[in-house]
């Protein structure tokens, strides 16, 4: 394979490269991110990647790699370039930029389609018109803070069938690169969009007949008191102050992780876990 | 309140303290630890506070603080000193260092005795002879790597209810400052101990009538599909590697948490916290 070679830190590439991993406004211009590491690049759908910067070393020691350049705009890079662009301590060999994929409000239902099921009255209306089979289970998250909390919540997630997260603006950003890692590779795989309103999208979720479940610690009911085969959201707060009063009032329904001892709140990424996991454990039965 | 005060790094007290932040070789030798912050120090318990450094501007600020000093060895540090010695980067003005406290394997049983309930034959013989009224439930790690995902687990297991966390040596070092600030004060409260034999002691719970429940991805069966209300034991292994073996081999039950998409494993901690509050909503029923 013969790639062009990149050396100096000052080429403009490189450039926009440490721009998208260092700089949310650039990455909101440019719709476009950076990521790193082998197993990422590998799972990276081949249409969103833009430009690939990898070491001589990665490209002949891995054969895989060589067949996922197929394709790409792939310049060679030595070790100490990706050493100081990397934003890992142990880099991989490879770092390259990707196109955000656009999300609309229906993608995160997974094809469930809430007016078959509104006409039908009835929850079971879509399988039977075949317009999707499952109902819909979002993770709405409100003003995550933690770039690894909120990676953690996407990987979690995706394991349990969480069909789309829905993140208000005040949430941290998914496209910085620690928040990427931590989503190993969720990121690529469950849809989802940050909203100005999130409010006003937790009342329409309500109309379209999805029960908004807000993770309250003043709650009354334990959370493994309700139903989440229905269409269903779990809504988290931020990790320090938890849900805003307009965010838990507009969801309507309460829900508490009972908890022992003397511990006021758990982390945030196990509360939306340990929420997500009931609702997956229910829909299995 | 007069207080001694001190002002260089070079003091010996000073020096010891950054010795038990920074040096897990120094912990084990004095079994002591640094720890630091408002809140995680009104939590610790008065008999195992030794030396509280902390600024005159908390003194005054927080009446609470006062009280708490009551008995205590403490000294006035300058701002300047605090952030040259703390482990975090907005110190809240005190620092404080530990004594370890010392647990058995009995304590780790929450007051449960094996020998009465073998002797009856039956679960329910504990609280039936009033030697304990819980069946145990403890959280046993194997070579846990992170400190964060380590403290995380602590604040989850007491907030679940476990009554004991048994770790491999080969498991971080709880003591570490980043750990201890995880657990959000369970370090005080949930009791834990380290083991040079995991499997010894994993095949000693056994014998003692305790399932031990072995997370393993290469399980058949679903965790939701036991009985954790009887004395039990969940089973975590290391982020990258999960359990050994040999550890696997010796718990004989193995679970696994049923997964959707093309996540492979979850985070530790949340595994582990998926798992235990399921525990917690069997016994809740």
């Amino acid at each position: 394979m013969d790639l062009e070679r990149i050396t100096s830190a000052a080429n403009p590439r490189i450039k926009r490269l440490t721009a998208l991993q260092q700089k949310h406004r650039e990455r909101e211009r440019e719709r476009a991110y950076a990521a790193e590491g082998v197993r990422l690049f590998s799972d990276t759908p081949q249409e969103l990647i833009e430009e690939v910067f990898l070491t001589e070393k990665l490209l002949s020691d891995d054969p895989g790699i060589a067949a996922k350049l197929e394709g790409c705009r792939a310049f060679l890079i030595p070790e100490s370039l990706l050493e100081k662009v990397s934003d890992t301590r142990s880099p991989q060999g490879v770092i390259f930029t990707v196109k955000m994929r656009e999300y609309a409000e229906r993608d995160l239902l997974g094809g469930w389609d809430p007016d078959a099921d509104l006409s039908a009255g009835a929850a079971g209306a879509n399988s039977a018109s075949g317009k999707g089979s499952v109902a819909p289970l979002l993770l709405v998250l409100e003003d995550i803070r933690d770039p690894g909390n909120l990676g953690t919540m996407f990987r979690s997630a995706e394991a349990a069938g969480v069909t789309g997260i829905l993140m208000s603006a005040g949430t941290a950003d998914i496209y910085q690169p620690k928040a990427v890692r931590s989503t190993m590779s969720a990121v690529y795989r469950v849809p989802h969009r940050y909203t100005d309103d999130l409010c006003g999208d937790i009342e329409r979720l309500k109309d379209m007949g999805i029960t908004v479940f807000a993770a309250d610690l003043k709650a009354a009911k334990a959370y493994d008191t309700y139903n989440y085969v229905k269409p269903s959201a779990l809504l988290i707060g931020n990790e320090a102050h938890g849900l805003t009063p307009e965010a838990a009032a507009a969801a309507g329904c309460s829900i508490i992780i009972p908890m022992c001892g003397g511990i006021e709140s758990l982390n945030a990424a196990v509360a939306a876990s340990v929420l997500m996991f009931e609702a997956a454990r229910q829909r299995r039965k």
